[in-house]
């Protein structure tokens, strides 16, 4: 599944042709810096205020369950966001939200001329969260602009520490800075009961020149996030760091199953047209086919109805969801005509007929290889292990990714377990992330 | 599948343990004059007739799909058996209406120590039902009445035709000739808005009184049930006639699958706990274990739920129901307990754990072999061809068969199609089982 370094990518975003072959020169000498520097005196992050920091953002929404109910645009996420800003103002940060309602601490470059390194993640919470999704990832970039601020250096780039808002209710604030045409997204209804319109206005964002929250390629020379794993590979093979190769595009499918409702005494089994059974063996067959094949990808049923629903009629009609994932959409393509032609057989075996409809896509966004590159040798200087993996889950960097050249950092997932009250990750693996994120920034900085 | 005949419960019903002798052997000596008896003249029923009984009933809770509205205790219903009583005055029957609603037309026999031959079945429909199901049986009684009437043929026996009330419902009207406790039954809701105390009243009987409408054994000599198949294993093997080796009877149980709810694009294929990839697998081989026994049992999964029931989310429970039906509950039982031993592998293969609940149970209910014979004798002189078969659904003489010997005359479904408005069975195939039903009344009349 590894792929060679996409150069192109991480070139073309730092501007025109006219640039290109200067920047890969500079590129080039900068990585050839870069073991040097990995000598150098590591920056560590205060694990104790990172941890500090996480309690008291978890005060914003927690419920009795001991998670959040902090979604986005809510009074609590308006709460957290107010403290966040004091969190970065106390990190010697330059704070503003932008139009679009973000949170933006920046802390000025040697040379102004020089796009920002950027930085950061969201802490809204689906209904019901955890502590941690998003949130790791935007106290440690506090954190990490905190501990350069105590250590006294100033970066040649600006740093900018950012806390998109309504990561979990369709990546809102990212997708601003993306440059998504509000027209799609400012008159949707979210969790909060606020529309996104009202919901940016709430946070302090102006709505109406939510365009103005755009950056251009360019304005950014390169985006981390560092996220927890949300799936349990690092915590199983005990890995600290997640170094993530890019995250997976998606198609989603309705599948409706076309059988005969009948009399489940009257029917013998031989003369059923039972869309039920028909779904059953298509989910069974549909896991083993995307198990079979060598690579990472999913595939997940995960939602079921039949018709009429009765005990004792035979279903009519099943329909359900298919949806499939990985970092290379050829791969689900391929595999889906795979159980495509094998929903054939089944509607032979069972008389029914099967209907697929394309209801969900997004894109996979490739994490640049430069950037990973300095994300293995800054946790190598730092002793920690790390694994290649693809992201399952969609993240705000992937909206950046089309802007900059993107990385990220993945720290393990107590039991893979995201979305709940149990989402857990221990202190010293959020503050190994941490680390990687800091030194990593610093060694980005010299890449230039 | 076939069974020996059980004597002992013909025999029992007829009365105490002093009378058994003498009945077998006039039942032995009725059997042996019944060869000769089948190379008489065969009444035969008016085909037009019966067709157009069939037609006005249809008009009573007419829908505009072509199929009816007649649920237990609703206007159309009410009207129907209004109409129906007539239908039994004209074919020169004693109508009354007993304490729990059902509508009885009698024609006494030369015999007033004898008990009664009794036939029958209901006009009540479900909620979008179709033409047929008990009225053929009905219409078809009511029919044969009265060509004994034109013929002049007065029975030994009595002979009573009934029109049990709200079957589809719970077959509150059979449940009551049988003697079941009315506490069991008064107070419940039905599809017609009415509770069943309220229907009974409205039907013009008295649910205060409803016990007084319980038949002791010994009162009736056969109960005979003329129906469609509601199945269409006739239809396909173009056999004229079905002979009811007896009602299945019926197991249920809820299943839940136990699973782990978890994020479907973090969560690796191999680790996870996916309730509704096993419950398709259960689903799957539920089917398959029960095919590949020997007999013609059923079992069917109707009804499945998987929660939280997300597309982008591996389901962490799934709900299901498995229903079985056979004439024997010991084959239920034993398949049930291969089910069983399958799931629990399928348990270790996906990391789950199946729980099992029994919700319902319907003991099976064995047709008379000595009726049986009568029906097959009947039909070969008729030049009927017949097949011995299970009914897979549950009908009024399944509780009536407590009281009396009881058999089944099964007539063609097309297609198999039943509660539906696709419902339909050719007017000759209905007047075939109405011949049956004739010529075996007047052969069991001479059974004495």
């Amino acid at each position: 599944m590894s792929r060679p370094p996409d150069r192109r990518a991480f070139l073309a975003a730092l501007g025109g042709s006219a640039a290109l072959s200067g920047v890969l020169a500079q590129s080039s000498r900068a990585e050839a810096d870069l073991r040097p520097a990995s000598q150098r005196r590591l920056l560590r992050v205060s694990a104790d205020r990172l941890a500090r920091r996480l309690a008291d953002l978890s005060q914003f929404g927690r419920n009795a369950d001991g998670g959040i109910d902090r979604v986005g645009y809510s009074d609590a996420d308006a709460s957290a966001r107010q403290w966040a800003a004091q969190q970065m103002r106390e990190a010697a940060l330059d704070v503003r939200i932008d139009a679009a309602g973000n949170l933006i601490g920046r802390r000025a470059g040697r040379d102004a001329t020089l796009p920002c390194i950027m930085t950061g993640s969201h802490i809204d919470s689906v209904p019901g969260g955890g502590n941690y999704d998003g949130q790791v990832g935007s106290m440690s970039a506090i954190e990490a602009a905190a501990c350069l601020h105590e250590s006294g250096i100033q970066l040649g780039h600006a740093l900018e520490v950012v806390i998109f808002q309504n990561e979990e209710n369709g990546k809102v604030g990212s997708k601003a800075v993306r440059g998504e045409d509000p027209k799609l997204y400012l008159d949707l209804s979210t969790h909060s009961g606020r529309t996104v319109r009202e919901g940016i206005r709430f946070l302090g964002g102006d709505p109406d020149r939510v365009a103005t929250a755009l950056r251009r390629p360019g304005e950014i020379r390169a985006f981390l996030e560092l996220h927890i794993e949300q799936g349990a590979v690092l915590e199983q093979r005990r890995i600290d760091i997640g170094i993530v190769e890019g995250i997976v595009g998606i198609k989603r499918w309705a599948v409706t199953v076309h059988g005969f409702a009948n009399h489940a005494g009257t029917t013998p089994m031989d003369q059923r047209q039972d869309a039920l059974l028909a779904a059953a063996r298509f989910i069974d067959r549909a896991n083993r086919i995307t198990r079979s094949a060598p690579g990472r990808q999913v595939a997940t049923v995960g939602t079921l109805s039949a018709e009429p629903g009765a005990p004792n009629v035979i279903a009519g009609r099943a329909t359900l969801t298919l949806e499939m994932r990985d970092l290379d959409l050829a791969t689900v393509d391929r595999l889906f005509a795979q159980i495509r032609t094998e929903s054939d057989a089944i509607a032979r075996e069972t008389g029914t007929t099967f209907e697929f409809r394309e209801i969900y896509k997004t894109l996979p966004a490739q994490t640049d290889a430069g950037l990973r590159r300095v994300l293995a040798d800054v946790a190598e200087s730092l002793s920690l292990s790390t694994l290649a993996m693809p992201s399952g889950a969609g993240h705000d960097a992937q909206e950046i990714a089309q802007l900059a050249p993107m990385a990220m950092i993945f720290v393990p997932s107590r039991g893979g377990i995201s979305h709940s009250p149990q989402e857990f990750s221990a202190p010293e693996w959020i503050a190994n992330g941490a680390n990687v994120l800091l030194n990593a920034i610093v060694s980005m900085d010299a890449m230039r």
